[in-house]
């Protein structure tokens, strides 16, 4: 039997940054923590909580924390059913479910379906995120029990669920238009004009370049890692890029942006995968995603179906 | 002497994420980008690029980008007096200048001070985000020439210039404070209300409670890393959290946010930090951050002066 004061130690500490706030929240005193937590470390002979301020789990410590609030929201389950249960021992811990996405997804359509399952469900939510082509690799890691990611195939042992495309628009100032692309956009134009790149692995800019030129061209870029700033540097005039749709569609009504090549976006299709395992639990999730999925995103001309 | 046309391919190779388009941008084969790499890591010892899809620079490497990019700022002072010598080798590749600087600053007055300088100066721009108590680090490391950072204490070689303060306001939904905190801010209903975090690095909310509590409090939390999502999950009655007043001011004048207590701001002052090596060439960066922090950030009474 795994030793869970110790575990609920080691996860409270992750989750308060200090030895002193986990005793508070765990009653018991700071003392007990520590000694909890080292002679763990000391029978798995690993580092769990990096001692600084504030703590960290190490990525050992981030398995046990996972591992705990799985073990959480089963024994919440199991409370529903036995209520006595939950009145004789301490009280379980809240719940927090960690769940990927991609930056652009939280930036636009997903906070309406994650706020509403909070309110409801009492849940807490703990959102890491990441490039959509990256999330899944969360969810193959057992980071997160659910993801949005732009992989089509299921991650292992997970169900997916197509959610419809985010449609992205390649969009500039118009003063940056003239400056830049006053003789069109060729291989020519996109290799002088600074376009805006989120971080290392958005390849969005790229992507669109080879599906309207036919070509891979090297370009100069500004790197800015915010949904939101991508739009302030766009509409600055810094540079040109890829924005949702969703974020842009006033700017572009406005004329305070437009599209570099009008009328050719970027659909980038995203799917939401839920590991099989907690995939019961988190139904009503499951439910609220696809529904705010479905009123927001592209959909294609076909009904989407669940797929196993 | 430094091997430069090995460094020149390991930063186009970071830069564009392949080797392919490395080889196009220096106008060069990708088998002569490869060689020159991989002679590079075999004299050093160690792996430059991480070979994936897309390439990524190891931590060696990112240390060598940074080289090349400092260089190529002094080579286009240099040019600046010796017009000819850019002429009579090949082009000089355009200069990228890292910065770091805090999620919230970026979301709020930051953009406008680096679209500017961008726009005028024809430099490109990486800016890195971390926590304000942790960009200094990156400088201290020299991934970054300079920061916005809250650590008043001037990094090793570098100059300091007060900002003024960011002021974050506490503030929930209106639904959200009948909710839970009917019966008042106190330890108790603290410890039940979900609050927002942006991640394990902000301490702010544990801050701004132990201000207007005079103690620490461990509290319920969800965990969301993006400014503008801590707001759209403030306004959907997700949580409570300090949100900065800059992007929040029309939401609370418009009763969709209301303070938890009513005018208990917290204030965190920040600081421009820049390399010594670098000031010269980045004053009219410098000038443009200071101008606009001067505009949008809360001044201390006295005027605050530069310092070294």
């Amino acid at each position: 039997m795994l030793d869970y004061p110790a575990l609920r130690a080691v996860a409270a500490v992750a989750h308060t940054g200090s030895f002193e706030k986990a005793a508070k929240m765990l009653n018991v005193t700071p003392s007990a923590i520590s000694q909890r937590i080292k002679n763990l470390e000391d029978r798995l002979g690993v580092v769990l909580v990096e001692r600084a301020t504030p703590c960290v789990a190490t990525e050992k410590g981030e398995w046990l924390c996972r591992h705990i609030e799985h073990v959480a929201m089963l024994e919440g389950e199991l409370f529903k059913n036995l209520p006595a249960l939950a009145e004789a021992g301490s009280a379980a811990p809240q719940v927090t479910l960690h769940i990927a996405t991609n930056a652009d997804s939280l930036g636009t359509w997903f906070m309406q379906a994650i706020s509403t399952y909070a309110r409801n469900s009492g849940h807490l939510l703990n959102a890491a995120v990441d490039d959509q082509d990256h999330t899944a690799e969360w969810l193959r890691r057992g980071r997160v029990l659910a993801a949005v990611t732009s992989l089509e195939k299921p991650v292992q042992g997970c169900r997916r669920t197509p959610l419809g495309a985010l449609r992205y628009r390649a969009t500039a100032s118009p003063e940056f238009v003239t400056r830049h692309f006053a003789h069109g956009v060729t291989a020519r134009t996109i290799a002088a004009a600074p376009a805006l790149t989120f971080n290392q692995k958005d390849r969005l800019q790229s992507q669109w370049i080879r599906q309207e030129l036919g070509e891979d061209v090297a370009f100069p870029t500004h790197w800015l890692p915010s949904t939101q700033s991508f739009v302030d540097a766009s509409l600055a005039g810094m540079g040109w890029g890829l924005n949702p749709e969703l974020l842009v569609k006033d700017h572009l009504k406005a004329g305070r942006l437009v599209e570099i090549l009008p009328a050719r976006p970027l659909d980038v299709p995203l799917y939401w995968q839920v590991s099989r395992l907690a995939a019961d639990q988190l139904s009503s999730l499951s439910q609220a995603v696809i529904e705010t999925a479905r009123q927001q995103l592209v959909q294609p001309v076909q009904t989407a179906k669940s797929e196993r």
